[in-house]
């Protein structure tokens, strides 16, 4: 059984895009392959109309970089590609070139569960230029989908103000890896559990279920299903209760639940998959209650996202926990991060040539050079990030920070404020220099990032925007690197 | 390397929810494990507000049911849970059961590349109750995500009037699979190749890339870039021209394009990626005309879906290649397909007992019996499709089928018309008695299939809502079930 964190130790270098493989032979042909050259990979907007966005993904990262190398079958499959003259498209000592391929570049990155904001470098590649080129594509892919669902765990998990989150999306995930990536993200974000057996052998996440609609549909009545589950697994029972009647449901409940009490056991709580989950979880507390079972959890499901949890918790709902599945798994609302992976400079002769594309969209101009982000804090609150070039002037007693699309917005930072640079060595020259921290750490991380920023760029619509900025000398290599591309 | 087809041939028994696992575990200790069950797989929305749906994932569900088992190390991981009192969840009996569980299903389905429409059962599974339940989650995964994306490729595909459309989604996929399997699906639904390799070498799918914009980036001038390409692969000359400016790299485009024809090669076309496609295809195709490149085509992407393809043709763009990613492979506008599997008949003592599961919403009520779907034609088109019981009366001279939610829609089909039952037989007490097509085959049979169908079904917004009855003796089946399910 090989997948996921077994599936990256080993070869998934044709896991790119073909053009990466027709680029890597062009530069190996112009006897570009091994120049040096520095690519970040960032996003241009926080998903989900949100103030932040949740790191994740390195952990498959350092799994897919360690273990990157072509097999025999990958050689195989790319020598016998014919260009349409009918001729080979590639030759063998390219095929060659390949073989012998060891991945070898600097990687910089920001940790899983750390909050970061559009523009910053979330990975920063440094090496071959044929290297950093084959990596583009599932560099991208792992951190594109693993960051965004993480970020909409975060979300959900803020909306369900400390109470547990149930991961529930397997069904509806897009396929095998997007559940798997989706469980494992969800958890960093915030979520408690899992329904993904898979998941919890694989990752250590918890797993969490009880029964479905057909357990109660396989028997003659609700009351007889409910008790022959009691009967086979007293330790985990909530039932679901609106097969029929969401009412009567609880009352089987309960009844059954008193059974349980006499052999000494609790029934855990009640489901709600359907209908008004207002106005039943606050009848089935009442009942509950009433019946003494105060410390029964009232477990809701039924396409939740973070913004029908906001609107339960104004309607004072009764519940307790929250199970979410395809609005998660699929951050339904806005199904892609759309994070893109830049070249930003490249070696010529011993000296590092900063590098921009040009657009028409101002958005879409990157910003060049071998740069890094620094956070500053002011009373231990996260206050500015500040984008800046390594090799620039950093002895400033204060910094400017300029807007990148509205150069107008200006904020000053003190270089003696408690700082941290985001970006961390996790290779170097393709060893591993990174310890990483196990899933339950990176998920504490998250919780423990998130609350060093104000609530206000947390709210889950028209967040307050947290100010990024480009440090002055780099702002200003930009607008001159951009205006003599336009000029040209 | 075990991904997807390697993948699949492994165990993922545990692939599943939690839930079915401790169904299967009250199943078992209540003695109801082997009972005789029929579970059908369906949806009930044409995802993307549109007419039809294509189906796909059955060479996936085929190798996933083949390869049931659990393995020790799934089983070691079930032995360990231990529930609230600290016990073990699973009875070490129960653990050996799973450890002999051998598939031995019926499975129906439709095939791939199929015409389906809501409610009609996608997958039929008749088998013991415990395996029925535990194959719910996987089966879904499978089939929803494809399902999904076969469908959007297929109006993708319908958009582009016959035109290529290459599948560019790999980097903003939802993980490894999420990928992999677009690619697959999106192939089946039309599109003609992928930029994916790896789905490329394990499927057969063409693969297509030239270069990018990096690789511009890379040079000191584009026209040095475009030179070095022409180079390296000058049977493989397709352009990015918008880097700086894509009017000045349509002439540089030319220009080497021209250089390339004295060496007896000629330059397949130029890429657009940003910018007014419209406008800058049009002038791209006069300029190339102009030069005599009649034959080179014009590739476009940039976050292109059906609609604005839709718009494209209208303004009488000079597109002739679509390249198409994000909003493909994540099937973005609604990202899943909420495909269901509920029980609808369990045998006891011999006889077969229809099921419904009553619902205040009645589009959730599903459909009871042991069922299956007949499509009529009329002079070679599609005219209805018959959800009708399989041993239900079926010797009538015409059959009346009323709709599922509107029992007012009613419409009447003629026994003698032409027509075919969609569900095929699989599995046969889990041996597999189908023969799977290539994949080539399975899209060209989607193509076939469409075109089946007026094309007021095929309509991109507002289509023509294409008949789906049951057939009368099933309707009253199942109103008089739910009627006795709600007195109660």
């Amino acid at each position: 059984m090989k997948i996921t964190k077994d599936l990256y130790q080993s070869s998934l270098a044709l896991l790119t895009d073909f053009y990466q493989l027709t680029m890597a032979y062009a530069y190996w042909k112009s006897g570009k392959a091994e120049e040096e050259a520095v690519f970040n990979l960032f996003f241009r907007k926080n998903p989900f109309q949100g103030g932040f966005t949740i790191a994740a993904g390195l952990d498959y990262v350092i799994d897919y970089c360690r273990n990157f190398h072509f097999d025999e079958q990958d050689l195989s499959y790319l020598g016998q590609m014919k260009g349409k003259s009918g001729e080979a498209m590639f030759e063998v000592a390219f095929i060659d070139y390949l073989r012998e391929m060891r991945f070898s570049c600097d990687i910089d990155a920001v940790e899983e569960g750390s909050v970061i904001f559009p523009n910053s470098p979330l990975i920063r590649v440094k090496g071959p230029l044929i290297q950093c080129q084959l990596l583009e594509t599932p560099l991208l892919n792992i951190t594109n989908f693993q960051t965004l669902i993480a970020t909409k765990a975060a979300r959900i998990t803020l909306a369900a103000k400390g109470e547990d989150v149930l991961e529930f999306g397997l069904r509806r995930a897009q396929g095998i890896d997007g559940a798997l990536a989706a469980s494992r993200a969800a958890y960093i974000g915030g979520c408690s559990a899992t329904s993904n057996v898979m998941a919890g052998k694989l990752f250590g996440i918890p797993v969490s279920g009880t029964h479905a609609h057909s357990w109660i549909m396989s028997f003659d009545s609700e009351i007889e299903a409910f008790k022959a589950y009691a009967e086979a697994l007293p330790d985990n029972c909530v039932f679901l209760v609106d097969t029929y009647d969401t009412i009567k449901g609880v009352e089987h409940a309960i009844e059954v639940g008193k059974a349980l009490r006499e052999k000494g056991k609790e029934m855990l709580g009640v489901r709600i998959d359907s209908g008004d989950l207002a106005y039943y979880s606050n009848r089935a507390r009442q009942m509950l209650d009433e019946a003494g079972f105060e410390n029964a959890k009232i477990v809701a499901s039924n396409d939740l996202d973070e913004h029908i949890m906001f609107s339960l918790k104004v309607q004072e709902s009764s519940i307790n926990v929250w199970g979410v599945g395809t609005k998660l798994v699929t951050a339904y609302d806005q199904p892609a991060l759309g994070a893109v992976y830049k070249l930003s400079a490249i070696k010529k002769e011993g000296k590092w040539i900063p590098k921009v594309k040009v657009s028409q969209q101002s958005i879409k101009i990157n910003i060049p050079g071998f740069h890094n982000v620094r956070r500053f804090y002011k009373n231990g609150v996260a206050n500015a990030d500040m984008i800046f070039l390594e090799n620039g002037t950093n002895d400033k007693k204060e910094f400017l920070l300029i807007d990148p699309i509205d150069p107008t917005k200006r904020k000053k930072v003190g270089k003696d404020w408690d700082s941290e640079v985001l970006l961390k060595n996790i290779f170097v020259k393709g060893e591993k220099v990174y310890q990483r921290p196990d899933i339950h750490t990176i998920r504490e991380n998250t919780k423990a990032n998130l609350a060093k920023f104000d609530k206000a760029h947390k709210r889950l619509v028209n967040p307050h925007i947290y100010a990024v900025g480009l440090e002055e000398t780099l702002y200003n290599l930009r607008t001159s690197l951009v205006l003599e591309a336009k000029a040209k």
